[in-house]
């Protein structure tokens, strides 16, 4: 795969996140706790953007997903039905010598990598955060952080079956936090203890699963595609037999070129009907589903699109990251999809006299109203651009003495850096013009970007 | 206060949700986790446009408000500075009989209520939810899910300066799910131990506090009569001296003629520096402000207005809920602002024909770009209509065999239920103008609902 210039150093991503105001250590002044992250004004702008951008396209837009919120806490039976009580661990190893922890199947060798101390024989650590439910702590009480948010589609399926009279294929989409107490972490915003997933559970009938599984890689390659990510930058891991996880029939994952290296982006699942048969072995309830077609009853199969919002984040961030030299001088610019770009909009006066300031102003809250917009004032013109090139601000709107006269302001693109000079009355609509020509807002389902010859098989069954 | 009808009894609303898919009780299928809740397909997208509404009119619109999106587990200390470790408890007490347990400040005799047997001493119950970070559990590795969102702001106060380089006054707002392990819980989604916060710390100069607070009270009562709520509905609560919480110089509740009772919607604290004042002392960082234009330092002020998403949402829906005769038949109708309705549009084809359906879905992708918009061709129009009725959907498109002659649609209005013809081609930006010209979106800041002759007290200072 070609590659065209390297990935951008992780040090510059954090540094500029953290000096503009993208992302914070989560309890910064008390010297942080160890990868749990604050989103900043940018960073929860772009994160806001991101999130709405996936249930655009795959719930507002659609005709066959609705979606769902469910509770971070849940019954203790949720997940033992799930496997997760049981089986969701790592091997946790520890050094005798420095005491630091490790994940014995990350380790190449068998001394500490630290200290070359000897380590412990491993033992498993279950990864869900528990937590008492009442006010006595005991063995009744435990409840787990979700460790994520996919059980919580699964024992409602039968609740939305019946409320939105659905019939299959269709499928739920939830956004929302989850929590796994790794022993590692780290690659910044990557692998964090804390964080937030995007999935959609497809319920279809089996025998469909397969088409149904090409499709959803195909779609999910193309969501990212679309709003930006350079389609050299993304590949796929396909998970052998020996790798799956215990309820995964077949497993892709779409991986990109993360700063730190080729990571997981998002992961497909073929789940099969593992699920339902648990949570109705456990609840006693039958998660059956009668086919009106065929007249058959049977366990919906289940397809499983996967994504992790920081990740993501970290994706579109180090994807979109450049470093330009123009006019002499470099410029850091990040070239986001103008969907995903924290504000829309800079307003910009030419200088800080009062009716440039007055003029500028008005503009601002005209455009407010629309999105989210910036106004800056301070120092020269050029670093201002400079100042908004770094965060993607694909728009910036200049108000000099010219427009006092000429009622007329410059629009600057952040990309080209073209310059054109329109009137402040059609301001609104030349910048809404803009923003919906966008390739987001055209997308069609199912695309050309599987691999050639193939977008037959990858189109919905 | 006049109460012209009576609010709507709490079954009514629970079995509305339920049926129709706004609230699921969390864990259903395992019998329930009391006081946690899922919402489900509708009530997702009402809880999404709710949370819109509020971040568009305090973080969007305003010149002077920026976000943050802080993590839910923080280090322990933080909570220690707060206040929160040491005192954040209520009195428990427990019959001894029977072992149901109570908070002792809310009992009215000192025999158990439900069998009337001897309590036991009250113990102060800390309603933190606490949990281990890393694979040891001691008491270096104790975290707590962050009783409310406040603190997540504080600790970041400095970052958010730096990075933004604002001035003083201006405020950071943030949405997020908070946790308290209540003793007692209940009222449906009103006192539930996961539930979802709006708050916004104000940070101002010492000594304009009092008229940023009457400001912001305004302005917070003015954004739920904005989106819909009846005036009569809302009225204050003034904190006298001993019902004031440990950090807080005043305080005054909205408070909303809940199905239960009047009871609090949201508070609007002012918590003078003690916040800021509290972080530097343990963190050892000077959390002063340095302001430019009299060259003072200082520690800021804070106004906060803290608002519960459940809790307006059940204010939201209780408040719009009626059931009205009309036609002989009494329809159940959510007379929900536009805004807010999880629904933009409904569309309908007059039957199941081939032609109306084809062309009622190519009607339904369009919209789709746009809004959320549902379709529905089952049973009769009258049928049709209602079912979008008692979900709040504002306008109902169908589509009939004149339609394919003459490619006009009727538009039928939720409230007066007024029908009108378009065409097909205009059909979009109709919608659009009707949604656009809602109040919502001509919303400007401090009104002139505050108190007769209070309104220029209640402006921005």
């Amino acid at each position: 795969m070609p590659e065209t210039t390297p990935p951008v150093p992780m040090e510059k991503l954090v540094s500029l996140c953290q000096r503009r105001g993208f992302i914070f250590q989560s309890s910064d002044i008390y010297g942080g706790l160890a990868s749990c992250w604050d989103y900043g004004p940018l960073g929860v702008a772009l994160k806001r953007n991101l999130k709405e951008a996936w249930w655009r396209a795959m719930v507002q837009e659609r005709e066959d997903v609705v979606g769902l919120d469910a509770a971070i806490l849940m019954q203790a039976k949720v997940w033992e039905a799930s496997g997760h009580v049981a089986g969701f661990a790592d091997p946790l190893v520890e050094c005798k010598q420095c005491h630091l922890r490790y994940r014995a199947d990350e380790l190449k060798a068998d001394k500490c990598p630290a200290c070359g101390g000897e380590l412990t024989q491993p033992r498993m650590f279950n990864l869900m955060f528990k937590t008492f439910m009442g006010p006595v702590e005991d063995e009744a009480s435990i409840t787990y952080l979700r460790p994520e948010t996919a059980q919580g589609i699964f024992v409602n399926f039968e609740n939305v079956l019946n409320t939105t009279r659905r019939k299959l294929p269709f499928g739920i989409a939830q956004m929302g936090k989850s929590f796994r107490n790794e022993i590692t972490t780290g690659n910044f915003i990557f692998r964090s203890r804390e964080f937030e997933q995007m999935e959609l559970e497809f319920f279809i009938k089996p025998g469909t699963d397969e088409a149904w599984f090409r499709y959803w890689v195909n779609e999910r390659l193309n969501w990212y595609v679309k709003l930006g990510i350079k389609r050299e930058h993304l590949d796929f891991h396909v998970h052998e037999h020996r790798e799956l996880a215990h309820y995964a029939i077949s497993c892709h994952d779409i991986i990109f070129r993360f700063p730190h290296g080729w990571a997981e982006l998002e992961g497909i699942a073929n789940r099969g009907s593992f699920d339902l048969v648990q949570h109705a072995k456990h609840s006693g309830k039958s998660l059956d589903y009668y086919d009106e077609d065929t007249k058959e009853h049977y366990v919906p199969y289940i397809i499983e699109p996967s994504a992790g919002v920081d990740r993501s984040f970290l994706a579109f961030l180090s994807d979109s990251y450049a470093e330009e030299v123009a006019g002499g001088e470099t410029r850091v610019v990040l070239h986001l999809h103008p969907s995903l770009a924290p504000y829309k909009v800079a307003v910009l006066p030419l200088s800080r006299r009062e009716q440039l300031v007055t003029a500028a102003k008005q503009v601002w809250a005209d455009l407010r109203r629309h999105w989210l917009v910036v106004y800056d004032d301070a120092q020269s013109i050029g670093r201002r651009y400079r100042r908004q090139d770094e965060i993607g601000t694909p728009y910036c709107v200049t108000i000099d003495f010219q427009s006092l006269e000429d009622g007329q302001v410059t629009v600057r693109e952040r990309d080209a850096m073209d310059q054109i000079r329109v009137p402040i009355a059609a301001l609104k609509t030349i910048i809404a013009d803009k923003l919906a020509g966008e390739p987001l807002f055209t997308f069609t389902h199912g695309g050309q970007i599987w691999k050639r010859g193939e977008e037959e098989k990858a189109k919905a069954p």
